[in-house]
Formats: C-alpha cells, structure tokens, sequence
C-alpha cells in the first residue's frame, strides 16, 4: 500500500458574494475531486486549530504528522534549506532580499527591480568575501535562489533566534537595525552580529561593479541585503524513523521543499513546475507517479491556488482548481485505488475577499481500498463537512493516512 | 466587522418524556433562531471538553477564547469583582452567605431569611471593623452584594486558595472548620486567618441591634458568614491584547460579570436585567446595540434558561428560549448581517431533570457575511449536530469569531 498526499495551497476559500455565496472549489468543474469523495471519506480539517489562520510553512509540518505548536522555529531555515543552502542544528538562517535604498538608507524597491539571476551570483560572491572580526568565532554563507531571493546562514555558537528583521516589509521606509528580542546574551550577540554583516553588504555592493553597470543601464541597484524570519531547523525525526516509509515531495516552492527535506524527504526536482500559476501540471502529476515507484508516500504540493486567492482573482482560482482537477484524474487514471490511498487537501483557507490565510477549516477526502465511504459525493468546504472523517486536525491526517498503509505502531498492548 | 456572542445559561437540555423526548430548546417556538441557522453554520461544542459538566465560569472564561483547564483560580475572585469588589493579583477572594446557626453552629437557614440588602449592609459595616491580629499582617474586606450574598477578599503575603469551605451546602449540618487543603505553611496560614475572623465574625453577629431586630420580628437571624470557593483571579492577558478588540458585556450576573472584567471587557448596566427569570430581555438587547457602536464584540448573557432548568420547570424553559428568540430578532433587525457576525450558544447543558449542569455539548450557531451556511435550518442541540463546524471547543469559539473579524494573527509564514 502506498500514498499520494496532494495538498492545494490555500484552495479552501469563504463564500463569494459575486458567486452566488458558493466557494471557489464549489464553483469548479471538478469531476474527479468529486469521484474521490464518492470513493472515499471526506472532512474538514483544522491545519493547526480552529480560528487559527496558519502560515504554509506550519501546516505543511502539520499535515506530515508533526505538532507545529511544538517544533516550528521561524521560516528562514525551512526556506534556506528548500532553496539547497545547507543549515545545520544550532544555525540560524535568515530569508534575504537584494533590495534597492538611498544614501539614508531608505527602501526604494525591496526587490531591486527583482533583480537577474546571474547578477545576483556575482553579488553573492563578493558578499561571501565579507570577513567578520575573528573574535566573533562565526561563519556565514549567503546564497541567492531566484531574483532578488536569498538565504543567509550564520554557523557558530551562542545564537539566537530571539532578534528583529532588517526588513522593513514595505518599500519608503528605512532599514531597521536588528534588535535582540530577548535579554539573553546570545540574542544581542546574533543581532550584533547580523548588523554588522548588513553594514559590510552594503559597503561591498554601493562600490559594486554589477550595480555600477546596473546604474547605468537604469536598473534599479542592488545595494543592501535585507533579513527576516529568523529561523533554526525544527528538531524533528525524519518520516523515514518516524512511520518507517520512504517518503519524497513534488513541490517547487522553497518553502515547502524546506519542510519536506528536514522532514526526511526525497526532494523531487520537475521541469516546469514553477510554483507559479503557469506551473506544469501534468508534470508534477507525472513526477508524482514516478516518485511513487519506489517510495511509499509522495507529497504532491500545487502553489498555484493561493497565488490566485492573494491576488483576490476568484475566477482564475477556479481555473487552477480546475487544473489541479485535470491532474489528480491524470494520476487517479494510472494508480486506481486498489493499492493506493490518495488524499487531497489545502494547507488553508485563503480568502479571495481579503487576501489573507484563514483560520476556517479546510475540505479533506482520504480515497482508497479500505477507507469507510461516508456518501459525501461532492468535494468542496460544505460538502466534506458532513463526511466521515468529521472535523480533524491537521497533525491527524498523515497518522490515519499511514494507519491506512499499516505504518502506525499500537500504543499500548 | 464586529461580533455579538449570546449565551443563554443552560439552555442545552436532553430529551424529556414529557416533551415527546425532545428538549425545551426543540420544543420551544423560535423563528429567529432557526432563521439564525439557516443563514448560518452550525454546530455542537463541548464548553470545556465532552463528558465534562463546565460550571458557568469556566465555561464563560472558555467561550472568550481562555484555555479554563489552565487558567481558573476558583469561583469567588471572579464573583468578588464581578460585584463590584476590588482584587487585585495575589487576593484570596471567597464568595459568602449570611446565614442562620443555632448555638451548636449547626446552620439552620444558609441564607438568613433572604436577608433585606439594607439589614446586610448595615451588618457588614460592624464586620469590616473586625481587627485581626497585627502580627498576621494581613487586610480583609468584606463586602455583601445581593440579600445574603457577599464577597470577602484577604491580602496579604503568604496566602493559598488550597482551603476548604466553611459552607456545609446544606441546612441541618454544622459550620465547617475550613482546613487546608496542602501541607504548604501559606495553606495552614490562610485557614488560619479564615477560622479566626469567621470566629470573629460570629462573635459580633450574635450581639448585633440588626439581630436582636429581627429576632423581634419573627425573622431569621444572620449571625453567621458561610465561606466558599477561595479563587485568585486568573493570570489572563485582556481580550484587547490577545485579539486588539475592544470589547463589552451585558450581563446582570456577578460571578459573569467578574468573567468578563478580568478579560478586560467594559461592563455595561442595564435597568431591568436582573439575572432571574423576570429580566428586561429587551433592554438587554437594546444595551447590547448600543455597546456594540463603540465596541468590536459585545458577550450577551441571559442566566433565564439556567434558573428554570435548576427547578426542573420544563415549561418555563421553553416561555424563556421565546423570550430570548424575541430578543434576537430585536438584535438581528436592527444590525443585520452584512458587517456583524450574530453567534448564539449556551454556556453548558442544564438538565431539567436533573437539575444539574451536565456534560453534553450545547448547540451553537455564528451567523454573518463570510460563514459557510450549512444547510441547518433549525437551532438545535440535534440539528445543530449536523451542521457545518461539526463538534468543537468552548476555547475554539472566540477564535473562530476573531478570525473571521480578521482579529487573529498567523502562525507561520
């Protein structure tokens, strides 16, 4: 027995006046989300708790079977490690942006003109030249992923997470100094140590020779670092210890991939999946079976609808869900469910009206051999709460999905 | 966006053979209840968790979104501020009776004949000038507040809430020595304290003008204070700092009352509600909209349906759950649901033929823009099981309202 998790980013939405007050979900052409509800048992579930709006980094820790109350320590590590940067137990790792600011350090573009690729690296690899004092016994490793995105990591002892963001978050407003956020020494010294990385940058990159060129060129200069999200790597088992299977993930955004890696995971790289709307589909669905050759869990995360609903486009979120529909038949057409339990959910509720994840729960259906259908034959937010599964949390579904595949230890004799 | 959350005291019943086994709830005409449902989503919710019966306190604390299981200190700080009493961190606050003893102080009456407010009050003015000991180094205030009720706070160092009562509950039994309920030395001390000025108390009861009054007049005589309940107020941070709401409570209870000022909320008076079953329903109501103009969230109590349900009065219940209907269509006509959420709940189950609060959850319904109607068209400890939340929390409820308000703050990224 073997199983597909595929979890919709932000798909769950609220009723939407202009539809008639369905959701998104309830709106779309879904032919075989609504066959894998009349195959399975369907529920909503709180990903964290209910009223409790969670960020995508905790639910997808949820959704694998850990207590994100418990293990979650900042999004910089997960997303430093998702994009391939190497953080270690005991490193704090940060999300950077290359961004754009005038001589008083006031932000004029937090994404300095969303930066190319390649003059990225070459900033990147002055930055790593930076030298700290030596008596501060640390390293660092800054890297760009994509654009303006980068992640650093700082290796040493006596850190803390407990420090604010350099990053401002909007743009007209000055770099903020990074302050401890707690009395303890190892704080001060973190948020000493992360100013003056930030002052360096920012000596090296004004002189640069890429922003020279850039200048000229009236592109926007790359002429600060900006950090936030203070993060460590969550102390957790990996799934291979934990359930004892071999579990990989089809996602493209760093995030997620961050949360799979720690989490043990086989990370699947697929040409075309963007973590963007115009991500390739089928691709993921096609990765996804392959992946399933030889683990027993793949993780197929699609970013694309809550990339719709942040920009309050309820229409093109129909169009996704359509798509990620399109997929799951496509995956659904070469697994049957006669060895394997699919599942399909969201990470979240995203409101198309306000633009925000919310604490509502969201619609799971759990599809496959031995499960106890439950007569739902619809798949949306309403339909699935009167499904068999009722209303569970997100650290539950990875438990009964892997009860379901004999993976689960009794507790007790 | 604002909220008003209605609580009607033990309205949740179970099924009474002589309502054709339905409850008063279901039996009771209540068009705006069941309009409520059908605009709405509905659900059952377990105040502390199934199977456990809440007391009206820790029920309400969990209703605003406390964790009671943590955070309840006992009943008689939160009914000393709720009337009005001063406690203040580190106060050990006791509810109190005037009551009747023979000169064996076995309790003849424990609430002195419903002694008149003005005869208490005179009372309690000889007892706060009771002088303990110095060396004890401790205050005390006593203070009635309806007929025989009355509130005594001691301050000082040292003192514990792990004591026992003085009240024996019942008539015929005699005063009990209260005794502590630790082998700690502040629960020795504050037993100490206790018995002395309850000796005290007595003492100068038995030989007061106020007495010897009404002993002519045939009238019981308060020549005792019964103590119970020894609470501290809970360690809770405002509802303004956990959710950034302003927020209001109509309600004539004191031990609610004290709920709703400990969590910051403003307490708003209303001529005519009384906390019986004789209150002003409409006033309430009227209160309720005019708080709800200067403030985001406005609690509503109505302690009617408890005060039948501990007489067994089946038929009473059912008169007050329509008087309560009248007074929500009087709310509901006059905000509408395009900017303010309308959720109705009961703090616990109280069984008419037990007479006790009881274990089973309650029903309970949110109302408004943005929720997820559910297809339940009828307000109900049954119907309302089949609803759109499924079975949640006490402790859920108010996130659940905050987030929808756009009141609760993301966990993660």
């Amino acid at each position: 027995m073997k199983a597909i998790l595929v979890i919709a980013d932000g798909m769950a939405d609220r009723p939407i006046k202009e539809l008639d007050l369905k959701t998104p979900l309830e709106v779309a052409r879904r032919p075989v989300l609504n066959q894998l509800a009349k195959d399975g048992v369907s529920g909503i579930l709180d990903p964290i708790a209910p009223g409790i709006p969670p960020g995508t980094d905790t639910s997808t820790l949820a959704l694998l079977g850990y207590d994100s109350l418990k293990v979650y320590s900042g999004r910089g590590a997960l997303e430093a490690v998702g994009s391939g940067v190497e953080v270690l137990p005991g490193d704090i790792a940060f999300r950077c942006n290359f961004a754009t600011v005038d001589k008083n350090l006031v932000v004029l573009d937090r994404r300095a003109g969303r930066i190319a690729n390649k003059d990225a690296a070459k900033l990147a690899q002055s930055l790593q030249k930076v030298k700290l004092k030596k008596s501060l016994n640390v390293e660092f490793f800054f890297k760009t992923t994509v654009q303006h995105r980068g992640a650093l990591v700082i290796r040493g002892h006596s850190l803390s997470t407990a420090i604010s963001d350099s990053d401002p978050e909007v743009a007209g407003k000055p770099v903020l100094e990074v302050k401890p956020l707690s009395s303890l020494s190892e704080a001060k010294r973190t948020a000493k140590i992360v100013n003056d990385l930030m002052q360096e940058f920012h000596r090296v990159l004004k002189e640069h020779p890429v922003n020279r060129e850039r200048a000229e060129h009236k592109l926007p200069v790359a002429n600060m670092v900006l950090c936030r999200g203070a993060g460590t790597i969550p102390k957790i088992a990996p799934l291979s210890e934990v359930f004892g299977i071999r579990a990989a993930c089809v996602a493209a955004v760093p995030l997620i991939r961050g949360v799979c890696k720690v989490a043990g995971m086989k990370l699947i790289n697929v040409n075309g999946a963007t973590g963007t709307i115009q991500t390739d589909y089928m691709a993921k669905g096609r990765a996804a079976l392959e992946a399933l050759k030889t683990n027993d869990f793949v993780l197929l995360h699609v970013k694309a609808t809550d990339v719709a609903s942040h920009d309050g486009n309820f229409m093109l979120k129909i169009e996704v869900v359509q798509k990620i529909d399109e997929m799951l038949g496509f995956i659904l057409d070469r697994v049957g469910l006669n060895s394997t339990y699919l599942a399909v959910t969201a990470d979240h509720t995203t409101s198309c009206v306000t633009g925000n994840h919310e604490g509502d729960p969201v619609p799971v259906v759990i599809s496959g051999p031995y499960v106890r259908r439950d007569g739902v034959v619809e798949f949306g937010e309403r339909s699935c709460a009167r499904g068999g599964l009722n209303r569970i949390r997100g650290v539950d579904l990875m438990h009964t999905l892997m009860d379901l595949l004999g993976k689960t230890g009794k507790f007790g004799a």
